[in-house]
């Protein structure tokens, strides 16, 4: 049993995994680490990857849920705001000084309404989309009362399924009574194909969305008719973004993931066919996790369950080896087939979460780590906010 | 759109879903509710189903992570102390005033074992499951360190194949080795399935948990053999206990998921066939979504996706409807079929969480309504400790 700590126990409080300045080796488990190399290669490649098109990055707040990241994300050219999915969430980034913010998503609720109001009477630029008639009522009412005036796009639904106006005709008469009103602001279109963001294939990625770039085409031929004028179209994910990119009609992009990565966009290929995780972007979220427990043979028990990762998307990869596999997650402990009986007692592993959004949401605090040391430990801000 | 608040938006705090005193029609969504007749119902419930077998119950709180539901299920005759799962959610009870907790886990990390020993140290009575001799010496060491006494409980491998020993010859040597320390205490078994507690049929979770009270008494005779007292077996959950409760050989009772419910359960069935949730317990938990989006014809997306829900044993069910069903999770939506087209914008609906415990564990607070209005807002107080 390796144990060597370099602190006494008063020096990670009751709510804190680790303190800047310990060793990587010393992080109570299970928690989430950040490589911050991996990391700062990620966000350097990507506005790298968007310098030659006429986009601007508006990096997804949802997937991170942290000011510190957002911030080392909007440091960097090109990238222009934030988008949020939740009031509660934009409230987060709002005060803390964030002045830009895209709410991807329909806010119908009255206080909601309120509350969104609220934020951009604050200051802060805020968009909301719509696919509702009688929720654009709602919104002016809102922005009205609070004196101030927010930004809208239209949805389109574009094959996810979710929300989302169906095309052309529903979205011409929602601009146009987002138009009659004086406190909200027709911007554009929403155009987000969530749903193709995790096929595994390029060449079908690439299909779906050349049928979605002619729907947007189609919409702006129709708003452009109406007199009606388009400044944004909004959408773009980790799995397509280049496709968006270069498409001609897209203004903006929403990627999230490509900061961290997870298992499931390590099974998404690129053109040539190669994963996304290796080829293009590089691991820098981990779940780490300790063995503790090794009392059967062949296998090995670990502290991180379903309380600490999200299996909606697959089980987690153990990062760095080839010949342990974590095949079994409970509420608290993952199983972890160890045919050498490899693994021991407080030994230490870099899981790979299955799908890295709502296994962030679960934590309060990002490790974060670089030559063996922890460099600084982010707070989950907007953990939780889901209302 | 219904709309008819009874407060402002200066009520309801950034971090806080509703307010006592609210109308429950105006909590805001999603968030997690109790149905306090309901889960008091439960709770009653089990101590009476207890009174007539010689057994305690000793509840899991790593299932709701709740100080006040905790102390709800103290003040009920027949129970003694809680389960917790990890050493940080034990020092969350433990700070409030518990003072009696099995941790029903592992802990083998040096700090880890550390703070364990400041929680026995304290004065609350902390017991903790071994699999391992070299865990006893590091036990030993870090209670002997606090000038304290940490009770053991030998973990049995019963079936869900992930920590314990085998069987009795492991058994014994663990239990002598902690017999022979001055800081631990051996006081007995640890025998919970869990692989078992959700299995469907009836019968077939008595035949398993038949051979499990097997393998227990063939662990009581070798320990009595070698003059090792044992008093006590714990172990048992929502879906066994009676099982283990007419045993003759099981203490104390593991139970947690009874209070709330949850829909998986709603698929296990009793001795006649009927189901858990409705024959035998109440749904009492429910998560509180809205309808955000009605654009598309028979179906509805609500504001409840899987950073509000764990989907890892099924989706969720909507409760108190048959003609509309939730088909779809993603991060932040749920898709409802709804095809007449009834569920209106804003409509909220109750879900009952596919699993409880990784659901309760997404959220801060619990929203507790009886009669249309909101009567408390309890923290959940050990969300997220999982170290």
């Amino acid at each position: 049993m390796k144990a060597n700590h370099t602190y006494s126990e008063d020096d990670i409080g009751f709510n804190v995994p680790a303190l800047p300045g310990m060793r990587a080796d010393d992080i109570q488990t299970p928690c989430l680490i950040i490589d911050l190399d991996q990391f700062e290669f990620n966000l350097q490649k990507m506005v790298k990857e968007l310098k030659s098109y006429n986009v601007t990055l508006r990096p997804h707040a949802k997937m991170h849920k942290s000011v510190d990241v957002a911030l080392k994300q909007l440091a960097l050219e090109g990238t222009k705001g934030i988008c949020c999915q939740k009031v509660s969430e934009a409230e987060v980034f709002s005060r803390a000084g964030i002045s830009d913010i895209l709410i991807t998503n329909q806010v119908c609720d009255e206080l909601k309404i309120s509350r969104l109001s609220g934020i951009a009477a604050s200051g802060c630029r805020v968009t909301v989309c719509i696919d509702n008639l009688s929720n654009i009522s709602a919104l002016a009412e809102g922005a009205s009362k609070k004196n101030t005036q927010i930004h809208c796009l239209v949805e389109l639904d574009c094959g996810a399924g979710r929300c989302g106006v169906a095309g052309p005709e529903e979205l011409l008469e929602l601009a146009k009574a987002i138009d009659a009103t004086d406190s909200l602001i027709f911007d554009g279109l929403q155009a987000y194909q969530g749903g193709i963001q995790h096929e595994k294939s390029y060449e079908q990625r690439d299909e779906v969305m050349q049928g979605v770039i002619e729907q947007v085409k189609a919409c702006l031929v129709s708003l452009e008719t109406a007199g009606i004028s388009c400044r944004v179209v909004s959408g773009g994910g980790t799995g397509t973004f280049l496709i968006e990119a270069a498409s001609g009609v897209y203004t903006e992009l929403q990627c999230g993931s490509y900061a961290f990565m997870d298992a499931d966009y390590g099974r998404v290929k690129n053109k040539v066919g190669q994963r996304l995780d290796r080829a293009e972007w590089k691991n820098a979220l981990f779940l780490l996790t300790s063995i503790m427990s090794t009392a059967r043979d062949g296998r090995a028990v670990c502290d991180a369950g379903l309380k600490v990762q999200s299996v909606d998307s697959g089980l987690p990869i153990i990062f760095g080896y080839d010949d342990v596999t974590y095949i079994n997650c409970s509420d608290e402990h993952g199983v972890i087939q160890d045919l050498k009986n490899k693994l021991e007692i407080n030994e230490k592993l870099r899981l790979i979460p299955g799908h890295c959004d709502p296994t962030c949401n679960l934590h309060d605090w990002y490790v974060c780590v670089r030559g063996g040391k922890v460099e600084h430990i982010w707070p989950v801000s907007a953990r939780g906010k889901a209302w």
